[in-house]
């Protein structure tokens, strides 16, 4: 890993601090008018960590493809943003989860009905941010919302299925986690002004970007981190088929597959050694890892279309990010 | 009760039957375009019913403010229908409700999991449908959702709150009920192309509907009928303050009003006549029934500003069947 020029890094995080300030005043602002608890309530957890991974892509989208004007496409990456606070909360409701970023989650503080009007505000102000652009754009972040909602009831019916295929897996990931990065990124085009085969390639690199971070994500859940914020195995123990289990489902015969679906299907925290073993043995780790490596590979080769600029390395980087990330 | 005259009855009945045409249509194509289980299920939910009276409002506002295209105002009047089948979705998991329009709740049949999802994706599909019009009429619509979230935030924390006021009440209505009722019409007569005035005056048409709508709700949660798909007093199994309650809590002092908060805070199906009896006493149905008649009428008198036509006759007929409904 290379380190980071110091003028990328400052232009990183004064982004990222201005992604900040943008969502808090949004918060503030519907305070102000009026809505109270639901605002203070999700604003709380809008504000209460988070890469802002989702803004800055947009935000670098935009530049890549010859965007000017970063007030032009700051709606649009806010509304990412929102958007996606508002699935996690879903989320954790439907996991029954207890932590998120490290801290209690919102339906084990507020109450489930609380929590699940609190996704739907964020949701509405995300999607209502997107109003401004053109029925293309809308149209884009519709499909990516809806494609959340299919898969996820895709990934409720794999729970615990211990036949789910690498097809079945990529079709969720893509729908849920890569396909809002590539609209994010299509999105981004599309205000730009880019040509058609550009905005293109902003979907594609999305898409892939999106694909490794989920893999990053379903390696970070075997291997632990306590700055994760949420436990060791978390996805383990839900019965979330991730692509290390997949694989080496598929991999592994006879007593040693038998051995396996036995601790996914009675896993507990003393079962770790046996798990980590078996994934071993069918080699499946690394074959995530370097499944991850193949995808940020694509991501960045679409960057090729781009001429060499500031907003290009920093997406190079960001995608660098999500290869290193702990969380 | 006046007859309605056939030709009225028949553009209803034919303009219903367009919507829930259009309805079926979207679904099926959400199907077609694989969206599977999730649109399979919402779209049951979606069709298994409802009086299209949001729709129905949507079309014959924009046709008395001067709407001639069925189709231009098509996609705003399903909106509506959709994001009320997403409240009412979320709705029943909060509310831990067993039946909606007589059949099994949607949570029940498929699980809290889905069922949230489901919510969600219809959320997604109504609001996405009204990305083609106007940045002002999606922002009514942003708006009228928000207002949603933020008073059922109200409304849970007025639950079994015995001081809550005719104010509190006439709050959580206009956020829950009223306001999509308004921003339905309202937007109707930005899509016609209304003046301001008379696109205001729809606003007012439909929060004013929307109240005497609720009202009789109210009424409906305790004098009961089979017809309305759900249990006799459900609100006040579940602690929601409705008006007949507001006041006669208000009204009712000493011995009275002691014995009256001891029938909500313990209620059984034991003390029908004894609820009953007390709401006689302070007279608390009638002023219910007379609040919502004025409602009505003040609805009914924002449509003066609109000249004679069939349109307007049916947005009447609307709102004395608000009057007379059953469920």
């Amino acid at each position: 890993m290379q380190a980071i020029p110091e003028a990328q890094l400052l232009r990183l995080e004064g982004l990222r601090e201005k992604v900040n300030l943008a969502l808090e005043s949004l918060i503030q602002r519907e305070i102000d008018n009026g809505a109270g608890e639901v605002a203070q309530i999700s604003g709380e957890i809008l504000l209460s960590g988070g890469k802002r991974l989702r803004p800055l892509l947009g935000i670098f989208c935009y530049e890549i493809a010859g965007g000017k004007d970063l007030d032009e496409i700051m709606d649009l990456a806010l509304a990412s943003e929102l958007i996606h606070t508002a699935t996690l909360i879903h989320d954790d409701i439907n996991d029954a989860a207890k932590l998120r970023r490290g801290v209690t989650t919102l339906h084990e503080r507020i109450g489930q009905p609380k929590a699940i009007i609190a996704g739907d505000w964020l949701f509405v102000h995300g999607y209502g941010l997107s109003g401004r652009y053109s029925k293309e754009c809308i149209d884009l972040i519709r499909d990516s919302c809806a494609n959340i909602a299919i898969s996820e009831f895709k990934q409720l019916d794999h729970i615990l299925d211990l036949s789910t295929s690498p097809e079945d897996y990529l079709q969720i990931v893509k729908g849920k986690t890569a396909g809002p990065f590539a609209a994010a990124c299509e999105s981004a085009g599309i205000v730009a002004g880019a040509s058609t085969e550009q905005i293109q390639a902003l979907g594609r690199f999305g898409m892939e970007l999106g694909i490794a971070f989920q893999l990053k994500d379903d390696l970070l859940d075997l291997h632990g981190d306590e700055r994760m914020g949420k436990p060791r195995g978390k996805d383990v123990i839900e019965g979330k088929m991730t692509l290390p289990l997949i694989h080496a489902l598929t991999l592994l015969h006879g007593e040693r597959r038998r051995h396996l679906a036995d601790i996914l299907n009675n896993f507990n925290d003393g079962l770790w050694d046996e798990l980590m073993g078996l994934l071993e043995t069918s080699d499946s780790i690394a074959y995530a890892e370097s499944l991850m490596l193949t995808h940020l590979e694509r991501a960045i080769h679409e960057l090729d279309k781009f001429p060499t600029s500031m907003a290009k390395s920093l997406l190079m980087q960001v995608a660098e990010n999500v290869h290193n990330r702990y969380s």
